[in-house]
């Protein structure tokens, strides 16, 4: 969706100072210290409106939740949601996926959701998707031993991309779903996004799954 | 299918002395004795008729490969297409895959095809899938280090539930499709079962994995 330029738009996402700050890069290596606490931080890749992140700030108060999106247009519609639920276990980062590691330190992250990103079909696009070992490499530089990634997509060829890429990247994959709401009474133990609600409502299979990060001392991985 | 019982068919089976033995416990631990040579030994769990297993014989003749299969009227079949072929490189077990132990030693198979297998759809059925983490025990129990599955289903749910057994019990999956012939060129690159035709030409979709073995030294294996 194209979306009109608002130049309002990012004076609004700014102006919620507990929440963001135009230059998140002053925050790497210390983003616990902005929470005031040592709870673990997830972090979520590709926000959008932000229902889904925001709702599990409102479900899990000991957690940290950092959101990243590009867009000012939708990321103001997630830190609006924030500051309706009056969130202090949530905070926003206006930024390029690409820059992750300008805004995060060593070990800093525990979690990372990567929830119905674009899938990049074209393979000389492949680089570009966001569980290309590529960018695994990089998100290990950030993610705490045994960290998660948390994986949703209705892309048949992307889901199967990234399986091979987790797998042959040292994560341990888990709780893999091909069809995530076969059972429809799956429908309440997760949290969806927007996006996600509208591939239910179409009847679209989700797949899901959930990789862990074997962490740094990997003497015995051969690949 | 039901087939008829032809008590004949067990006596064609044992006729053909260089392909099997009536009671292959005798050769735990002494197969490449059998063959003739050091060469690695794969073996085929539910070989049916042995299109695929004797295909894979004829193309690789410094592969041993062991099919594996308890029902003597399809069984006797397999048989047939290696006398046929005058292939050397192949035995045959009539027997039940819940007695691998009895037939192998330890460190004595480096590869196990498993094609379109029993799927067991009743969850509490799921112990007699040949993917349980059970029967993934037993196999490492004969299996060199390193070691492959490869697995083909039509089987969604059984797909899915062998994606879950074979990466949370030490085993790193690697080339997954969740559609094998997507590309029709694929089909020249694999060889197929008779079924997996019936269900090509059907237009299902058929998954496959290849899942290697990690081996006995696993320090860093977190669960």
């Amino acid at each position: 969706m194209r979306l009109r330029k608002r130049p309002w738009v990012k004076d609004e996402i700014f102006q919620y100072t507990s929440y963001s700050v135009k230059d998140p890069t002053q925050l790497k290596g210390k983003w616990q210290e902005w929470f005031g606490n040592q709870n673990p931080i997830h972090i979520e890749l590709g926000t959008g409106r932000g229902q889904f992140i925001t709702t599990l700030a409102k479900r899990n108060p000991l957690i940290n939740y950092i959101a990243i999106e590009q867009k000012q247009e939708v990321l103001v519609q997630a830190v609006r949601k924030a500051v309706h639920f009056e969130l202090n276990n949530i905070k926003f980062i206006l930024g390029n996926v690409n820059n992750l590691l300008n805004f995060f330190g060593e070990q800093e992250i525990s979690r990372i959701y990567l929830n119905f990103i674009d899938p990049w079909p074209k393979k000389r696009h492949a680089k570009r998707r966001l569980t290309h070992h590529l960018f695994l490499k990089m998100y290990k530089q950030i993610l705490v031993d045994s960290a998660e990634i948390h994986f949703k997509t209705d892309n048949e060829l992307l889901f199967e991309f990234s399986l091979n890429e987790l797998s042959g990247h040292h994560f341990q994959l888990k709780n893999i779903s091909l069809n995530l709401y076969r059972d429809e009474e799956e429908i309440e133990n997760h949290v969806q996004t927007e996006y996600e609600e509208k591939f239910i409502n179409q009847g679209k299979p989700i797949y899901r799954l959930e990789a862990k990060w074997l962490g740094t001392n990997q003497k015995n991985w051969r690949n």
